[in-house]
């Protein structure tokens, strides 16, 4: 699947919504699941299954923030994430030791 | 671009610092871009090309943590997004009002 496809789909189901919701209610949503992804990776026993649909959940949201701005999620990516690190200028990035 | 060939991408660029980090501090990451962005939402005049760099920090960061734990990000996203709301089983959406 195409990520501008994703975001694509997001717009046909969520938008209307994500428009009268406005984008400060949107972002609490968003800081929600962040909340619930947080309580998965405190839990003794990570569940991965959990892990999966707190993730999806964290970057549908995302996109309904940018949905709402009219941001490009697909430009947005390959302008900030090129094919190697935009600080080092290396692919793997060495940024990290 | 496909979401798997980003998802890709990232592995190649970030897999080996991100699995020395570790999941715990790599959330701590995402959890500053989302500052980030609450920040820009809150400034009077939204800069849309601040709010495009740190939506797609926050997307590349929780792809990052789903790369820790080999989540598949494509599967996960339409797992939980298929082409009508999980919820309502409508396109677009009627849960909210």
């Amino acid at each position: 699947m195409k990520i501008s496809d994703f975001q694509d789909l997001l717009k046909e189901l969520y938008l209307q919504n994500d428009l009268n919701r406005g984008v400060t209610s949107t972002f609490i949503w968003l800081v929600e699941e962040i909340g619930e992804l947080a309580t998965i990776l405190n839990s003794t026993d990570v569940d991965k299954q959990k892990v999966s649909e707190e993730i999806a959940d964290i970057i549908a949201w995302t996109i309904s923030i940018a949905n709402i701005l009219d941001v490009d999620i697909e430009k947005a990516l390959s302008d900030k994430y090129p094919n190697e690190c935009k600080k080092c200028s290396s692919s793997p990035c060495i940024c990290e030791k």
